[in-house]
C-alpha cells in the first residue's frame, strides 16, 4: 500500500523533517521529490520505505523504494540510498504524521447526543451521535467522544482525550489529558469481589473506589478496567495498554509501563515504572512488579518480581508427537529426579 | 482514599451494625465516633480499616486507623482496636454498604430508548438512554438498564437484575433476577461451529439454542456467553463470572461457581457447583468438571476433572536465562529419561 | 430442548433433504413423521436426533429419538433407525436450516439511525436503531446492521453482511459479502505500535493502514482487529474467528482458517491457508505460520511454523500436589541434566 505524503517533499527536505542524514547518494539526488510512503517489501519508485526491524533487513537488496529510513548500523552496507536516524522507529513516527490526512472532527454537540444535567463542557469539544454524558461530569478542551460513548456521572475527562465509539466510563472515573481510548473498552466496571455468606453463597462487595488515569494513555479496543473498592485503581502517566487486557480492581501501574494484548493482571497487584509485559501475560493478585521488569509473553507471574530484569514461562509450540512425549516424561519428573539420586548413591558406594 | 460513612457511627453501634465484637477498647472508647472506611495503609483517625487479607497484616503496627475489622487470629496480638468477627470480609461488605450513597435511578423509559412490539415492562423499571428493546421481550419489575443497552427479541430480564451500559442480549434470551451484567459483556451470539462442505470450506451451523441465566448472577465487562446450537447454554444461580471471560456454546455451570478474568471455557463442557475457577484458565470443549474442583490460575484443562480438588498446570516466572535452559533440556526430557533407563540398567549388571 | 421443524416432513422426505440414506427401519416407518429435533441426551419420540461427535455415542442406547442422523460406521451396531450420512456435521448443518423461523427484518433505515454525508445505501437494506454511519461509506444489497452498530467514514460493507448490535467498525475498513459480525467486535482500531522518545517516553505511531475482511467470514462477539500501519490488515476469505480473539496490526491470515476463541496473534504475523488455531492459542508477532498448520489449545507460537502438521505446547492440569512437586523438579532441569551426563561419566570409567 502507499501512503501518499500531504506534500510532496525532496529528500533533502524530508532529512530535516526526519532528524536524519542522506547517506549513499548525490547532491543532484538531494532534490529529487519523495511523494509517497510505503513497506520495504511494497514500495515502488519515488517512494520512502523504513527498516526499524531487522528481520525484514532481507527485503533491503530488492526494494523498489527511492530511500529507506534506516539507523546507522542498517546503513553501513545498504544497497539503496538512506536517510539515517538514530532512532528510525522515532523518525518513522514523525514520517506517518506527514502522511496524515487531517481528519475534520464537528466541533459541538451531536443533536441525538444526551448530555446529563450540570455536565461542563469545554472549548472544541466534539460530542458525536449518540454519546451519552451522565450528570456532574466534567469533558474539558478538545475533548473528542466519536459515537455511542456512555460516559457516567460524575466523570473528569481530561483535555484532547479522544474516546472511540462504543467507549463505556463507568461513574467517578478520572481520565487525564492527551488519552485515546478505543472502541468496546470499560473502565471503571465492579471488580471481581465478593464474600461467602455461609447461607447465601457468594455476597457482592461494592465498589466504592474509581478508577484514576493519568495523561498521555492509550487504552486498546475490548480492554477492561475495573474500580476498586475502597481506595482507585490507577494508571500511571504514558502508560500504553493494548487489546483485551483484564486490569483488575486496586491495581496500581507506573507511568510509561507498556501492556501488550490478551495480558491479565488480577487484583491489588502493583506494577511499577517502565515495564514491558508481554502478550497474554498473566499476573497474579496482591503480588509487586518492581520499576524496570521486562515479562515476556504468555509468562505467568505468581510471585513478586521485584528485581528489574527480564523473566519467562513461556514454552514455544513443538511438534505435537514431540511435545506429548515430553510432556508425559514431565508427568514423572519427580520421580525421575529420586532415580537420579538413587543412581548417584550407589554409585558413590561401587 | 477515605469512604464516607452514610451515618457516622458510634464503636459501639458499629460492632452491632457488623455482627462483631469490640476488643482491646475501654467502654469509654466505644462511644467514639467513626466517620470513614479506608485501606489500612492509607486510614486515618476517625476511621476503620479491615484486615481480611493476612498479607496486608504488616500494615497493622502503622495504621492510623482508629479500629480495624478483623478475625479473631489476628485480634490476639492486635495493637490497635479491633472489631472481631467470624467472617471478616462478610462484615466489610457490609461496612461497604454502609458507605454507598443512594444513586437516584430515573424510574421510567427514557425518551430516546426504542422500545418494541409487545413489550412488557414491570413496575419500577428504568430504561435510559438510548436502550433498544427487541419485539415481545419481558423486562420484570425493578430492572435497571443503565444506557445503550441493546435486548432482543423474545428475551426476559427478571426482577431487579441491572444491566450497565453497552451490554448486548441476543434473541430468546433469559437472565434471572437480582443479576448484574457489566458494560460490553454480550450473551447469546452464536456459537463457534461448522461443518465442513468440501466444496464451499465452513459451512455456519444455525445456533437455535438459547442461553439460561439463573438468579443473582454477575457477569463481568466484555465477558462472551455464546447461545446453544440445539440445547441452551446454561448457567446456574449465584454464578459469578469475572471480566473478558468465554463461555462457548452449549457449556453449563453449576450454581455458585465462580470463574475469574481471562478464563475460557469451550463448547458443550459442563462445569458442576461450587467450583473455582482461576484466571486465565483454559477448559477445553465437550468435558465434565464436577462440584467443588478448584483449577487454579492459567491452568489447561484438556480432560474430566470428576473428583472435588485443586488442579494446576500454571509454571510461575522466572529468570529468563535459568527458564531457558529448563526450557531447553524440557524439549529432550524423553531422551534424558531414557539415559536414566540406561544408567539404571548398566548399574544392576556391576 | 426441542426445535420444531419449519414443516413436520417424513423419514423419506427427511433422507432426501438431508441427503442421508434410511438405514434399520421398514418400509412403512418411513412414511412416520418427524416433528422436531433434539440432542440424542434429550430427545423424545417423532424427533430426530444427531450423532456427530463420537463422544456422544454412549446415548443412543438410551436415545429416545425416532431417527438418528449419523455415518455409516456408527451406524453398523445402531439400535436405532439411522439416516446415514457422508457428513453428518454438514447433514445438521442443513437440517437446522430447516428449524429456523425465518425472522422478518425491517427493510430500511431506522428513524433513530444517523447516516452520514454521501452514504451509499444498497436494496433491501436494514440499518437498526441507534446505528451511526460515518461519510461516503458503502452499505451493500441486503445489509443488515441489528442495532447500535457504528460504521466509519469511507467503509465498505459486502452484500449481505450481518452486522449484531454494538459492533464497532472504524474508517476504511472494507468487509465482503456474506460475512457475520457478532456483538461487540471491533474492526480496525490502531495497532499497538509506538516509538520510544528518549525525552517524552512512548509517542504514537499513526495507524494509516486499514483492515480488509474477504467473503464468508465470521467474527466472534469482543474479537479485536486492529487496522495495519502502512500496509492493511488482511482477513481471507471463508476465515471464521471465535469470540475474544485478538488480531494485531499488519496480520494477514489465509483463506478457510479458523481460529478459536481467546486465541491472540500479535502484530505482523501472517497465517497461511487451511489452518486451525486452537482456543487461547498465543502467536508471536513478525512470523509466519504456513498453510495447513494445525495449533492445539493454549500453544504459544514464538517462532515460524512453516511445515503442515500439528504443534503444540499446552499442559494439561493435575492434582496440585503432583503438579507442584514437577514443577519444583522442572525448576533444576538443568542440574538434573548435568547430573545425568556425570553418572554416564563415571559409568564409563567403571
Amino acid at each position: 500500500m502507499e501512503l501518499k505524503l500531504q506534500q510532496p517533499c525532496s529528500l533533502a527536505d524530508l532529512a530535516v523533517k526526519l532528524d536524519a542524514e542522506l547517506v549513499g547518494d548525490s547532491v543532484a539526488n538531494s532534490s529529487s521529490m519523495i511523494t509517497h510512503l510505503s513497506s520495504l517489501e511494497k514500495a515502488t519508485v519515488g517512494g520512502i520505505a523504513f527498516l526499524s526491524n531487522p528481520i525484514y533487513k532481507k527485503y533491503l537488496a530488492s526494494t523498489q523504494a527511492s530511500v529507506v529510513l534506516m539507523g546507522a548500523d542498517d546503513a553501513k552496507d545498504s544497497p539503496v540510498t538512506a536517510l539515517v536516524t538514530a532512532n528510525p522507529r522515532l523518525s518513522l513516527a514523525k514520517l506517518l504524521q506527514l502522511c496524515a490526512e487531517a481528519e475534520s472532527i464537528a466541533v459541538g454537540v451531536h443533536p441525538t447526543a444526551v448530555i446529563g444535567q450540570n455536565v461542563q463542557i469545554g472549548q472544541n469539544v466534539s460530542i458525536g451521535p449518540n454519546c451519552v454524558i451522565g450528570d456532574n461530569s466534567i469533558i474539558k478542551d478538545g475533548v473528542v467522544l466519536v459515537a455511542a460513548v456512555v460516559v457516567g456521572n460524575r466523570c473528569v475527562l481530561g483535555a484532547n482525550s479522544k474516546l472511540y465509539a462504543n467507549v463505556t466510563i463507568y461513574n467517578e472515573v478520572q481520565i487525564g489529558s492527551d488519552c485515546i481510548l478505543h472502541s468496546g473498552c470499560v473502565v471503571g466496571s465492579d471488580g471481581f469481589g465478593f464474600a461467602i455468606d455461609p447461607k447465601r453463597g457468594w455476597v457482592k462487595m461494592l465498589h466504592l473506589g474509581s478508577v484514576m488515569i493519568g495523561d498521555r494513555v492509550e487504552i486498546g479496543s475490548n480492554t477492561s478496567i475495573d474500580r476498586g473498592m475502597v481506595d482507585n485503581t490507577i494508571i500511571g502517566n504514558n502508560v500504553i495498554i493494548d487489546n483485551l487486557v483484564q486490569i483488575g480492581h486496586n491495581v496500581v501501574i507506573g507511568d510509561n509501563t507498556a501492556i501488550a494484548g490478551c495480558a491479565g493482571i488480577a487484583g491489588s497487584t502493583s506494577i511499577g515504572k517502565n515495564c514491558l509485559i508481554g502478550g497474554a501475560v498473566s499476573i497474579a493478585g496482591h503480588i509487586s512488579v518492581g520499576d524496570n521488569v521486562h515479562i515476556t509473553g504468555t509468562s505467568a507471574v505468581s510471585h513478586s518480581l521485584l528485581t528489574p530484569g527480564v523473566y519467562s514461562s513461556g514454552f514455544p509450540a513443538k511438534e505435537n508427537s514431540v511435545w506429548r512425549r515430553n510432556v508425559a516424561r514431565f508427568m514423572s519428573l519427580d520421580r525421575m529426579a529420586k532415580r537420579i539420586k538413587e543412581l548417584e548413591k550407589n554409585m558413590v558406594n561401587i
